[in-house]
């Protein structure tokens, strides 16, 4: 009794749950291939009235919860497994159809980072693809907000942004960091964490005259004033990229100056070049699951999947 | 000529760019309305020759770059704001077909978080959902790698998890955390971060005497025979939720132990209930692209939006 429960679809709290876990359940084995036989195979031996409970299962039982939830060490061990491991990175880049990647913008201030990586933000949205920036508004206000501007701090606020943007990436973002990032070691310590073709280099190779001559915020001014110490670039070192995956430089090949735009749009050729955007020979889940959408006025139909 | 590069549409690296970025363009106006006319009015100042270009950005032309980013600066600020400013959270909850939540789950070690947490995951992932798991296993070992267990450790553990979390829930993903978090105030911390419905407490309402049976682990053995100090429900408090969102109880209505799988439904039920998953009166960005990719053989058509 207690088995075939948890070997049955569930009775859900509204029909609509119902009907949703029931689909669910019925076409899991054709899309999730290499874990879906699991659950099936759980429910089966709940179904048959766990004749094959191991007896440490089936003893547990008369304490409660604890026996319930040995059911799913009934069989082997993979069926434990499939609900203690996340969904995989590679299933999310194909929901989203992109693969995650981490573009690390760093230059002077100045320099157009946050302008660019912007721009080729809303360039991705609008292409349908799934994105984050990290900058100092979201970070240094939230997460490092406990951090100055001591050399630990710094190395510190590198670490972190790298580690979240891991996260984003793992999760199959198209993430953007933009952060000067003047120190070598600080973003080659971030690009060890990432595996092989994750971590681009961007590197807005705009001259340190081109960015104090537009001083956005008015900050070169304060520096040569001598009212902010230590400023990259003018009493702190910048220390450039040695072979960045994207270099940004300020003028085209006839010699004029770029726009944001174009500078984006070079980013943006660059992740289509390199594969990280939508793969045209991979039908992705969201199209998938747009066009069953579509088709069964709204109602989820995953058959055939 | 500087301007008109600038407001033309930019000669691209690869034609399928140039492609992309000629239709982008031509369907900006229709998709993003309340921004979508500031480029567009940007371009035909420049396309225009400039005319009505502020003598500070032509001035600024003479040393190279710091002009041509003064272009956006030509006609009123918004003309600059719309580069700066990210992507808007709503219109990546559109693109994901979903909003942005923050499934706060805690309970006593033992009391299944991390099993329905990986489990209603998995349910979401194929339901078309794009989900975080933040749990021990990505956090520990890097964002919060240098923290250990005193009481201030503890604190900034679930403080730092929170802001990661937070940062999830911004780009719109169904954030899931599976932390013991056996401290009410740390929680609460958490919740003051987040705008209202932002964040969902999940109680795993387990009794120890269940957890303590289960004891996946062997923890609760070696709590009890003392080799490990401030362990959560033996030596240490575990502070519950006063009023959590979602409650999670072992058994059903009939006494009967419930499966994972049906705790992960009833999760996935107040989801849909209270309207974070697809709302099917707002046709999702997704399911356009989707349909327009299906439509126009591999090329981008966005006419139709």
């Amino acid at each position: 009794m207690r088995l075939s429960a948890a070997g049955a679809c569930s009775p859900a709290h509204s029909p609509a749950t119902a009907r949703l876990a029931s689909v669910r359940a019925a076409r899991a084995p054709c899309r999730v291939r290499q874990v879906a036989a699991v659950p099936a195979a759980a429910g089966a031996n709940g179904a048959s009235g766990g004749n094959s409970a191991a007896p440490g299962a089936a003893a547990s039982n008369s304490n409660g919860a604890a026996g319930h939830l040995e059911v799913y060490r009934v069989g082997n061990a993979t069926n434990i497994r499939w609900f203690e491991v996340m969904v995989e990175r590679e299933d999310k880049e194909r929901l989203l159809g992109q693969r995650g990647c981490m573009l690390w913008f760093t230059g002077l201030s100045g320099s157009g980072k946050s302008t660019v990586a912007c721009t080729l933000e809303h360039m991705l949205h609008e292409l349908g693809h799934f994105t984050v920036l990290l900058d100092g508004d979201n970070i240094r206000h939230g997460l490092n907000k406990d951090l100055g501007f001591s050399a630990e701090d710094r190395a510190e606020n590198i670490r972190r942004i790298g580690e979240v943007a891991k996260l984003f990436a793992d999760s199959g973002a198209v993430t953007m960091t933009s952060f000067i990032s003047p120190y070598r070691a600080d973003r080659d310590m971030v690009r060890e964490r990432c595996r092989p073709g994750e971590f681009l280099e961007v590197h807005m190779a705009v001259p340190i005259e081109v960015c104090e001559a537009r001083d956005p915020k008015g900050l070169y001014k304060k520096a040569r004033a001598g009212l902010i110490k230590n400023f990259t670039g003018i009493d702190d070192p910048y220390e450039a990229p040695l072979a960045p995956e994207i270099a940004v430089t300020p003028y085209d090949e006839e010699g004029n100056m770029r726009s944001p735009r174009q500078m984006a749009l070079q980013i943006l050729d660059t992740l289509q070049e390199l594969g990280y955007l939508r793969d045209p020979a991979m039908p992705t889940l969201a199209v998938a699951s747009a066009l069953q959408r579509k088709h069964s006025d709204g109602i989820l139909d995953f058959s055939c999947l």
